[in-house]
């Protein structure tokens, strides 16, 4: 019984979100990222999402079983758990994201191909900014907010 | 000014940890990452540090800059932020790991190449667990507290 900790890989981050066809939605069609696979728990009335950039074509149209291997078997992964109902409880507060007290958890951050531009195209679709690239000391990295408010860096590749 | 999304990249995941020796310690010797750079932000006090697995040697012995732009370049990082002094501020009341209320932040997620094996090895070193491997219905998966309580969920390749 011997394992090796060099082998071992992060895989996914999960934080869970009031509703998906907002999130799904951001995180496609603003950051870009691809739907691998939606698994439901009916028992336990919730859902996860996992998203990721590159997930090759082939994958995106295979089974059910091969986009849920695909997504524990790579790193940059991202885990949506979607509890079902609060995307319409009006008495639901909505999650915590880490950044206010108490604070834990802070972003997550996604490289991209030219900080100006990107911003450009996300502030046309609506995307809120806590930081644009040119606001503030740190020049060239922005902050944005998904549709719960948790953090998402901006910034460009070997920063 | 254009940019192209299919091209981004989720780069890291930060959060906050009350002691960096506790929790590098923990990611490296524990977890099997390599803590790839730490920078410091004098002015401001704190200090990031930067965990991945898989990174080179050459990388490991190169320049803080090379270190630096290496944690910038490539998926699956974790990034830890130390605001210097709660390691020894016995008031500060500990960061919240979104997993009791007021939730939102969940866990990280890391393949392992043998869950029972990994386990018992991270057993012996001391390491707490909210769930052992068989204990519940979701068999083969586990999760483990780091020194600050966030969740690690410890699962086989193509779970």
């Amino acid at each position: 019984m011997a394992t090796d900790p060099s082998t071992y890989e992060f895989n996914h981050t999960m934080y869970r979100v009031k509703d998906p066809k907002a999130s799904v939605d951001f995180y496609t069609q603003k950051l870009g990222m691809s739907l691998i696979v939606k698994i439901d728990f009916e028992e336990a009335k919730f859902s996860l999402y996992f998203l990721a950039y590159g997930v090759p074509k082939s994958i995106q149209e295979a089974s059910f079983e091969e986009r849920r291997k695909y997504a524990f078997s790579r790193p940059g992964v991202l885990e949506l758990t979607h509890n079902w109902g609060t995307e319409t409880d009006d008495s639901f507060e909505g999650y915590h994201t880490g950044n206010s007290e108490p604070k834990g958890y802070g972003h997550i951050g996604v490289i991209v191909d030219d900080v100006d531009a990107a911003c450009a195209r996300l502030e046309e679709q609506g995307v809120d900014f806590l930081k644009k690239p040119n606001d503030g000391r740190m020049k060239n990295i922005a902050f944005v907010t998904d549709p719960d408010g948790y953090w998402i860096e901006i910034l460009p590749k070997g920063f």
